[in-house]
This record gives C-alpha cells, sequence and structure tokens, in this order.
C-alpha cells in the first residue's frame, strides 16, 4: 500500500507516524512545500518575542528523524500541484526547481493547512508586511525588527487583526520594546468569545499598552517615508508603523482539493466525514483545511487549532490501517495568554446560540478567586458558563485571569465533553489544598449558583434587562463610596429583615451586591417574605464588564 | 422548626448557611467547642510557617456574621455532651463555665469533625509535643517556636505522621528555618499513593533537608534536657527535636453519636445514607465524622476533606429543607504541595484494587511535559493511570511534578466522575497554547497510551515482571552513557529495522526507552516482524521509581 500525504505539519505529521506505527510494510511519501516538518507554529509569536529563543527549538521533530525513525519518504520545498482521483495520481512540484513527477497513490491524505489571508488591498506587498504562519515568517520579521532597532529609535508597529496571532504578536511586540497599534474591523477582539469577555482582553491589553482601533477595517497600505508604513482604515485613519503584522485569520487551502472534485462545504473547508475521509473514499483530508462538526452545536465549523489537528491525523492514520476510529467533532477549547493573564474558553458562545435562533440556555456571572483567598496570590477569575435551561446541559464557558484560568476552562472541557450538566459540576471533586484551590472550586461554584438559578431558588436577571427596574443594593455603606451605583437604595443584607417595609411589592427587585453571593441571601430573604425577587448575575464585577457593552450598544 | 448542629466548622457552617438560604424561618442553632467557627483549617500549617501571615486570615466567617446575617444562634465554646433521640433534645455544656443546658431539636445536625490521634504512648503530654488541627494549636506551635527561637541557636522539629498535615508541616517548618526529621511508621509517607509515588514524595523531602525515618513507629516521647524532646521509636532509635508535631491522622469523633446509639459503620464513622442521614431519622451528620461511600470502589471510607464535608453539609440542609439531594459518595481527590511541586491523585490506588483483590485493572506510567516543550519552563510530570482493562474505565490517577499537577488531576477528576473511559481521555479538548499544555496534553497522552496497551497495539509490561526478560534498550547510545542499562541489548530505535536478525524469535522482548515512546514504535517494528514485544511502561523513567520500589520490597 502506498500513500502519499500532502502537508508535513500537524495533522499530516500525525498521520505519517500512526500509520507507521500501525503498518510496518506502507510505503509512506509525506511532501511538504516548506522547509520544514513537524514545526510548533504555534510558538511563533514567542519566538519573535524572544520568549523562545532559538529558532532550533521549534522543530519539533526533523526530517531525518521522520525518514530514519518512521520509515517515512518526506520531501520538503515539495509542492503538490494536482491530483486526478480516476487514477490515483499526484503531481508533484519542486518548490527550488520547478520539476514535476507524478506519483501513484492507493491511499491520498490532505493536510494543506490553511493560508493566512491577505486581502488584496493597495500597498499590500509593501515591504515591511509580514505574516506569522511559518518559520521564516518569523525569522524575516525578526530580521526586520533587528535590522531597524540598530538605529536606536523607538519603533512602532500595526497588527492588523484581533483574533489569536494578533494579540499574541502584539504581546511579543510589546515584549520587545516595539509600541503596538491592533486595528481589528470587527467592534471586539477575539471573535470566539462573548463581546463583555473581549472587552476585558481589551482593557488588558491597553493596561500594557496597546493601543486598539476597533470596528476600522483597513483600506490601503501607504509608504509613510523611512520605511514606515500607513496603514489606512476605511473611516479614514492612519496608524503608522515601521512594521505591520497581517492576522487577519487563515482561509482553508481548498485549491488542490477544488480542482480535483472533492466536495468543499457551506463554510469553504474540505468536506470530510467522521473518519476524514473527504466524497473519494481514497483521499482523506485533516486539519486546518477541513470542516469539523462543533461538538455542541452539531454545525460545520472551521477550527484552526493543534490539537484537534493532530488528532484528526491519527483518526486518517487509523482509518487507512483498517481502524474505526472516528471524529467526534470540536469544542473549539482555546486559550490566548495576554500579559501575564489568559482567557480561555470551551463550548459555544453566547453569540453563537444567539445566532442560531437558540433561546434554551440561560447564562451565569462568577467572579471568585483562583485559590482560597486566605492563601496569598489569589486572583480573581472572570466566568461566564453557559447552560440549558431545559435539562442544566453544560454548553460553554469562557474565563479571564491572571491565575489558573486553564485549569478551570480544562476541567470544564472535560465536563462538556462528557455531557455534564450543572449539577455534575455541583459534585465536581477538584483537587484542593488552599495554594490551589478553594474547598469550594470555581467549578463548583459555577454549578452551584446555576442549579440555583435552574430550581427557582434564585431567579437570575442579567444588567441589560435588570437595571430599567427597582435596584436593591445590599452592599455594605464603605463600598458604596469606592464603587457607587447612586441609582439603587442600599439595604446591607445584614439589615435587610428589618427593613422590609421599605421595598415595594407591588414591583420585581433586582438585587445586587459586589459579586452576587450576598445578594443570593438577600433574594432568598425576599422571596420568602412574598417579594418578586432577582439576583442580577455577577453584581457590581458584572456591571464593570457587561453593563459598559450593554452601555456602548446602545 | 427549630435545627440544631454541632459543630460550626467545615460542614456545620455549610449546613447552617444553606439552610438559612433555603428556609429563612427555621430556628437554626449552631454550636462550637471550640472559639472560633468556620475557620480554615486547611491553612493551618502555612499559618505556621508565616505563609499567610495573620490569624485573622484563617477566620472564613465569623460569628458575627452568622449571627447577623444568616440569623443563626451560634454558640462558641459551647460543647454538646448528650442526645436523647427520643425526646429529641441535646444536652449543651459551657466550656468556660461547666452550665449545662438542655435544648429540644426537630433535626439535629452532628458535624462534629474528627480529632487528632493522639496515642497513649510514654511521655505523650509533655510539654512541646503539637497537634495541628484548630486556631489556638497554631497559635501555640508558633509561640514555641518564636519563644526557642530567640536563643538564636538552630531548632530542630520531630513530625511524627507522613500524610497531609505531617508533610505540609515539615515544608513549613523547614520554611522557618527549623530542621525536620519526619517519622512515620509504615513504609511510605502519604498513604492515599502507590509506593512509587511515595517514593517520589519521599526524595523530593529529601532533597529539601527532610530527614525521613519511615517504617518505624513511635514508643515513647523522652524529655532530653534543655526542653528538647527525644522520640523514641519501636526500633530503638531516638530522634531529637525541640518540638514535636503530631500529625498521625485524625479519628472520627464519635462518642456523641455512639452514646446516643446511632449506627457507627465498619470503619469507624458515624453510618449515614446518601442524604447523610443517620440511624434516626432526625439526626444528620455530615463531614470528617461520618463513613462515605467510595466513587469508585463502593466501599465505605472515611475522608477528612473540605471539599466533600461543604457538600455534605450542603446536602443535610436541602434534605431537612425538603429537597432531595443525594452525595454521590467522594473520589478522595486531593493535592499536597511539596516545596514548589506537588503530589494529586483522585480515585483508586493501585494498593487498594490489590487488597480489594481487583484484577480487571492495568496501569500505565506516562512522564510528559507540563506544557510545550519549546517553551521555556516546561516540568516533567510523572503520572501513573489506572483503568479497567475490560472496558477501559478510568479508575484512578496519581500525579507528581512541579508545574500544573493540579491541572491534569482535576481535569482526570472530571473525567473520572463521569465516567469516562481512555477513549474520552484520547479525545478530550483542553486548552492549549505553549505556555499552557502541549496539542497532546498529558491527559490526551494518557488516553493514547493506555488506548494503545487496551487494543493489543502495545503490549504492556511493568518493571517488576519485565526485568527477568529478554531487554531490549533502543535509546541513543550517548544516554546510555548518563544512564546505563547494562543487561539490556541496545539497538537504537532507528538501526532496528535493520537488526531484528539479533533478537530472539524464542522469548518475549521486553522494550524500553527513556519514557516509553520510541519503544512504543520498537514494539510496533517487532510485533510485525512476528516477534513477541512488550513495551515496558514508563521505560527508565519507572526504573527510576517503580523499580526501586520493586528492590527494596524483594
Amino acid at each position: 500500500m502506498k500513500v502519499i500525504i500532502v502537508g508535513g505539519v500537524a495533522g499530516g505529521a500525525s498521520c505519517a507516524a500512526r500509520l507507521r506505527r500501525l503498518d510496518e510494510k506502507a510505503e509512506i511519501m509525506m511532501v511538504e512545500r516548506g522547509p520544514y516538518v513537524s514545526y510548533a507554529n504555534c510558538g511563533l509569536p514567542y519566538h519573535v518575542g524572544g520568549v523562545i529563543e532559538n529558532e532550533s527549538s521549534l522543530l519539533v521533530a526533523s526530517e531525518t528523524l521522520f525518514r530514519e525513525r518512521f520509515a517515512v519518504d518526506v520531501r520538503t520545498g515539495c509542492e503538490a500541484i494536482a491530483i486526478s482521483p480516476k487514477e490515483k495520481k499526484v503531481k508533484l512540484r519542486s518548490v527550488k526547481t520547478g520539476e514535476v513527477t507524478e506519483h501513484a497513490y492507493d491511499k491520498l491524505v490532505l493536510s494543506p493547512g490553511a493560508a493566512s489571508i491577505r486581502p488584496p488591498l493597495p500597498g499590500i506587498d509593501l515591504p515591511g508586511i509580514f505574516q506569522v504562519r511559518t518559520v521564516p515568517d518569523a525569522r524575516q520579521i525578526k530580521e526586520w525588527i533587528e535590522a531597524r532597532r540598530a538605529g536606536g529609535r523607538p519603533m512602532r508597529a500595526v497588527v492588523v487583526g484581533g483574533g489569536f496571532i494578533g494579540l499574541e504578536m502584539a504581546e511579543n511586540l510589546v515584549h520587545l520594546g516595539v509600541g503596538v497599534t491592533l486595528v481589528e474591523m470587527a467592534g471586539q477582539v477575539l471573535p470566539p468569545v462573548d463581546e463583555e469577555f473581549a472587552r476585558l482582553v481589551k482593557d488588558r491589553l491597553e493596561s500594557h499598552g496597546v493601543r486598539l482601533a476597533l470596528g476600522d477595517g483597513v483600506a490601503a497600505f501607504e509608504e509613510a517615508g523611512n520605511g514606515a508604513i500607513d496603514v489606512r482604515t476605511k473611516s479614514g485613519k492612519a496608524h503608522r508603523g515601521d512594521l505591520v503584522i497581517l492576522a487577519l485569520g487563515v482561509r482553508s487551502d481548498t485549491a488542490l482539493a477544488k480542482a480535483a472534485g472533492l466536495q468543499i462545504g457551506e463554510r469553504g473547508g474540505i468536506r470530510v466525514d467522521d473518519q476524514m475521509s473527504t466524497s473519494d473514499p481514497d483521499i482523506f483530508a485533516v486539519g486546518d483545511a477541513v470542516e469539523v462538526r462543533d461538538f455542541v452545536t452539531g454545525e460545520w465549523s472551521l477550527v484552526a487549532l493543534a490539537g484537534p489537528a493532530n488528532r484528526q491525523g491519527r483518526i486518517a492514520a487509523d482509518v487507512i490501517a483498517g481502524r474505526n476510529s472516528r471524529f467526534r467533532g470540536t469544542q473549539g477549547t482555546a486559550i490566548v495568554g495576554l500579559f501575564g493573564a489568559a482567557i480561555a474558553w470551551t463550548g459555544v458562545s453566547e453569540k453563537t446560540l444567539k445566532s442560531l435562533g437558540d433561546s434554551d440556555y440561560e447564562k451565569i456571572y462568577i467572579y471568585p478567586s483562583s485559590h482560597a483567598g486566605y492563601y496569598p496570590g489569589a486572583r480573581p477569575i472572570a466566568m461566564k458558563v453557559l447552560y440549558r435551561k431545559s435539562d442544566g446541559r453544560l454548553l460553554g464557558a469562557q474565563a479571564f485571569g491572571e491565575d489558573n484560568v486553564d485549569k478551570r476552562i480544562s476541567a470544564l472541557a472535560v465536563a462538556l465533553q462528557m455531557g455534564a450538566t450543572i449539577h455534575d459540576l455541583e459534585e465536581a471533586e477538584l483537587c484542593y489544598a488552599p495554594q490551589f484551590g478553594s474547598a469550594k472550586d470555581p467549578v463548583n461554584f459555577a454549578g452551584m449558583v446555576a442549579a440555583n438559578a435552574m430550581s427557582g431558588d434564585m431567579p437570575l436577571i442579567h444588567w441589560d434587562a435588570a437595571k430599567t427596574g427597582f435596584l436593591l443594593d445590599v452592599r455594605e455603606p464603605g463600598e458604596l463610596a469606592a464603587d457607587p451605583m447612586p441609582r439603587a437604595l442600599n439595604i446591607p443584607v445584614g439589615q435587610l429583615r428589618g427593613r422590609l417595609g421599605e421595598l415595594p411589592r407591588d414591583h420585581a427587585i433586582h438585587v445586587f451586591c459586589r459579586s452576587g453571593q450576598r445578594a443570593y441571601l438577600a433574594v432568598r430573604i425576599l422571596l420568602q417574605h412574598g417579594f418578586e425577587a432577582r439576583n442580577i448575575s455577577g453584581g457590581m464585577l458584572s456591571y464593570a464588564t457587561v453593563d459598559q457593552t450593554v452601555k456602548q450598544s446602545d
């Protein structure tokens, strides 16, 4: 059996290694257009920033290793240019010599990845405009900065695009002492997360000196003298940089698949089944180029992440070797570091639910400490958890903070994968010692709050709806001075039982405190005394993010 | 309805707060023998060590808060001395005045906790022998050390007992500059973990200057002049200390329950059902004093942990308020910090399985990095994962390392809770960016290795059985020099296909490398060429721990 694998990074390399392990006799050829196989593209921004010092660290497994250890016929600098599915042949071209050869296959695996989006705007080809997709890309950026830094004058960069790579590049450029402006067409950074969490990210970036220009697309790149570039936006503004990083996302590289007549999906990726098989049963496709099912929504989606790419590569190898492996879809679990903080998420966002017209969900906001408050170093975590209103099933979660955000989202990701409900979160037994967590971990706490809301013990409301109603603030007077909410009646929770006469019986009472815990007790007291009461989820801490978002969109 | 809660720390305090939220009208009395309610006993060792500076930080919720906010009639310094279940009355005695009063209840909740074990050995009451269970205990230890430290001479302490508290106290005393000897009757520290992981803990303690005396019980405490104490062991040795910490574990405080005729379980705890109801339907019991079902084995167990105690308190409150909550048992998830490293575990250990005569399990050892190796700061994690041989269900996991051990065990704890199999671990989508994890996270990696073993693709063997067979070492020559294994034939994996003639066809070949990954490929090559081959799980890294354990027990 001869298997040709097109693309030698995450998905392709995983497929080659797995296939060799399963089938010692298969003839395996792996071709890669670039100079390296199996490199760590997730590390590129950190190599630019100097955190990962040596380029060689990024080369996870070398061509030699694949050849000697895995007996794979590796060809770098080699491009697949055409497939003849009927003849089961693929044409390869040497990038260096242009020489074209034709090779028969029994099974073909496409792992072409996705190319950085490079819009055909005026000036797009000016020197100093870079993308960050390959090792040579990173090398060019480093060399460009080093050459210009020699002069000693402060440097500026414009990062175009506020997704993962854009944010990671912004951080790493700041780390190098380069001033950064980030331009993003959408009204928020990080499209996968909800607006209020994108806002936390924005605040974090700004507090580390990144200038943000949101809601403004790029119109052109213009020479600005001294090798600088003006990034001209649609609104007419110009952002000047000594270099420009294009981080506009990626587009599945489907040219080869399309030309071969393979089915392309509605999102523009190669359509595969859950065994990574394309519309041609002898051709498989994996990685950033394929559409996969969203695990929560069941919708087709494009997910350019290394974890799923690796798993898909393994699955394609399994299937080729006669195993019955299946890809179960992706939750899109991800994390982005942000100057010592991180934002992480798993599952579906609220805006995705809204866009699908799905209203059978509730959300809660909580602001727990990363570990027991009495042990030094605890940091707040802002968490949003989405669950099915009808049955309590976990749908998604987002978290932002400086400490152990990844731990909570990883635990929630496993919970979501296993079909957990909020009641399962209540009962979860995570590692607890005071430096690592709390006896009621944020994951438990999320479950408890959601369960209280679901049982009706603690009716919830959110700031967008709450602020037009009767507001009851149950914080202590000292807290009001620091963080006032003038429209609210203040009755500290400890006094509430004695001051019920001050409250209306003909209106719903919207109760809040700092984070929601005292308001919960207040709501319980009010409900049991016959009032209609709701807890404003996340209290003043939510107001700081959610409500400002609400105000902006007013 | 009048509810009396005996014990005001984790379980009792949780119960009181929850019950008030559910029932505004209940009359709730909470009595606590000690001076404080709801204090953080998990923080006591760190307060002794000065990490948590102020004693007041340990007081999570004050008596006043319970009184004012939760309308709970709190009585500290008040002991329950007798229950009359038929009359539904409880006798309380003031610790200070000795005054006894009798109180009727509708429901009684026992949360008496567990007392530190204090064996009746000669000299046990000498001054300078302390336990670490309450805030006053911690205060006395601090005062004792400060008073003696004044002289400026080096201090020594003997910690008796190698469980959680013993280890945490050892670390904190070292942190204070006190030399520590830890004496433990068993042959290992940390009874809940398997011997090879206890050994990693032992090495960690020793490398930070703690002297360990294992397998030697205490026989007596003797005055040694200058206020020092000799801890005399059964083997006749004497370990001298300026203070002695008793950390011999705890014993459920069941005196009150026993005297009231409540059923006591086989492990010596109060027997309760899954609604925390004792053998008397009007009496509930929660926390360290009760026996609970082990979630994995279904056996009765005693678990003195804050998380389960809090949940049990909530459940008792729910049931008293007419809800149908149930406790699902405990996995015993736990973590102990060890001088910047940590050991954590969840579910069942191998020795528990063995003690139950359960042989339907397999184990794997892996040694992944805490995050992508190419990003600075990655640290190895030693992991052992136990799963059902017959169906792949996760049974338990143990992990040791300096970075993000808690994250992996927390994710595995959720997986175990949800009934995950090793195949679910393969597919888990955890947070990945190079500073946080790997595209194949240690959790995935555990699943993949286990799945390969289970499918027969990679038959496993462990060092205890492997070392008598034919050993094939597939490491590179350079590695052998640093870490030799003389009894093995060395063929680097890259040369294996060309040197198959050197291998026996009449023996099973036991293959190893550094951690098991190259050995996996070698096993695949050998199997496909008709050899009988097995991968020695965890390779040389397992040899360093597992085999030394094996040797010791020879």
